[in-house]
């Protein structure tokens, strides 16, 4: 069986996290919008208030065995442990709606699509917006 | 034309903006799903690392004038004002499906429907969900 460890990011992982957010952009046939440097990363995760919270999931596979079976789900638990500890009453995850495999573990895992559900949409904002609105 | 200033929240509007969270929520046809208080708005929102940023707007109206016009716009303007003062790259806002009066408006400031665009739907973790994965 695989050894799985999650453990809480370090400044030294962004070199890493930079390429695994690349590889999921790349799956999600949306490499174009990645324009964060590590630099970025780094000064965003670890700086006096962090804009984002990050786990690392270390894993040591056993011969033979596929990589990735399970890790998902451990991650998700993690992150609801780490909420739980810190006072949230929910947590949000956002998916492609082609991304059956994804939406089916969240789901099995106790989740509400509320996009399905509700009806609700995403907006977003970017920096041309963004600038024009402020004036800049 | 009525005056209209905008500025950071006090922990002293706590009581008004969990008001105002209630209005909006009645208008989403959403009541049930609001379980805050006005202690969780204080404590999150203004402890030394704070779980939220809020903006609020003050209104005194010309006389016969309707409140609400433009205001929306005056908000969403500050906070990509805001947004680019921090080092924000985008930013992203939920709106209903049928709420076509906030779609129109973010999209006439220049924000994309991701839903539409690309498939984004969002996936809730509750906290009977959350407690399940943690074995709590």
């Amino acid at each position: 069986m695989a050894s799985l460890r999650i453990r809480e990011a370090k400044e030294g992982d962004c070199a890493d996290i930079l390429r695994l957010v690349r590889e999921l952009a790349e799956y999600e046939k949306l490499s174009d919008q990645v324009t964060i440097s590590e630099e970025a990363l780094r000064a965003d995760g670890f700086g006096e208030n962090p804009f984002y919270h990050c786990l690392v999931a270390e894993i040591l596979p056993a011969p033979g065995e596929l990589q990735g079976q399970g890790i998902g789900s451990e991650i998700i638990k993690k992150v609801a442990e780490v909420a739980l500890d810190k006072g949230c009453s929910q947590f949000r995850l956002a998916v492609l709606d082609w991304n059956k495999k994804a939406m089916d573990l969240y789901k099995a895992l106790g989740a509400q699509d509320l996009t399905e559900a509700e009806g609700w949409h995403s907006f977003r904002f970017e920096g041309k917006a963004m600038r024009e609105m402020a004036g800049r």
